[in-house]
């Protein structure tokens, strides 16, 4: 009878439902955790998230979430100015940054364009992207968003709208075989990608 | 580059990443779902863990977790309160509430005896269940325990503890092939315990 359950157990069950990739038994799993866990437990993760929206905003350059008013990158004499790798969001950036290979700076769009949901050039950090290849001197532009229709169509939205920048080159981030990974195993665009955009060795 | 990450999205990313079944990978996600979504999204998580905190306690009969000093089930006067039956935490009670064809009471002992983990009689509610054999006309004591080996030596010391209530009568739920489950796909344990607890039809 879910009208047993008490009313503070159903609400956290549901809050945690409407959370991405979480289901109803994980819901249930993780409130009865919290409501069994020490007071101290659900006070630092109460906190944690009351944080996460007082003290984060978007960095003024990059727009990647960030603490400052400019973030970390952006603010990095030792970074390489002259390069802008084109990322969805802050999490792509992130799995990048983890690589420690690319030393330039980034531009996060909030998201990919997307015009079944609404979601047209306006809604994602387009406008303010050419602002920076007018006024900074750019001479690198890699478009890294997802190789999915929307991502696809993003990258070449902008390099559409880069094409004016006559110095500025514009680049693609690589698709193919992942590294150890067996042809035999690949989906077919990948496979055929990997083949269209083969290179002399 | 972990170090790039701001605090605040390090530390909620952490504050997920402690709750069971949450991996990291789950982790990063819930915590930039929530740092891009609605204000009002997250004050509804927050209230919904402050709440669960501040009004929940345990019924002061029966201990399951509850927003009232006796729980609906207790409450009830249409329900049969000769009959006790014994689980180890609120979400077991729930799961046997909702087959709705159980009309006794409950007792939740809040885990099961687990000498490894410091978990005895006394942290358990163990002895508020004799009490409530002494002072209520109780029939019927159904333990129903997991049947692990812990939930088993649990269900056996509560039955050996109620043995001196002679007129109560203590049984255990039924362990066995699951309805619909096929002999073939069924553990060895089970298979056995179907067999030694067959009965007349």
């Amino acid at each position: 009878m879910q009208d047993l359950l008490p009313l503070p157990i159903a609400n956290l069950i549901e809050a945690f439902g409407r959370l991405p990739g979480i289901g109803p038994k994980s819901a249930q799993r993780l409130a009865f955790h919290l409501i069994g866990a020490p007071e101290g437990e659900v006070r630092e993760l109460v906190n944690a998230l009351l944080r996460s929206k007082s003290d984060l905003m978007l960095c003024a350059s990059c727009f990647t979430v960030t603490d400052k008013t400019l973030c970390q990158v952006c603010s990095d004499p030792m970074r390489d100015h002259s390069m802008i790798c084109v990322v969805q969001d802050t999490k792509d950036m992130l799995a990048l940054e983890r690589m420690r290979v690319y030393h330039g700076l980034y531009h996060v769009l909030g998201g990919v364009l997307s015009p079944m949901d609404g979601i047209g050039p306006d809604e994602l950090q387009i406008r303010s992207l050419l602002q920076r290849l007018t006024e900074e001197s750019v001479k690198e532009l890699i478009l890294a968003t997802n190789s999915t229709m929307e991502g696809e169509a993003t990258a070449t939205f902008i390099a559409r709208l880069a094409k004016p920048f006559e110095t500025l080159s514009v680049t693609r981030i690589a698709h193919g075989i992942p590294i150890g990974g067996d042809l035999d195993y690949a989906d077919e665009a990948t496979l055929s990608r990997a083949l269209e955009f083969r290179r002399p060795i």
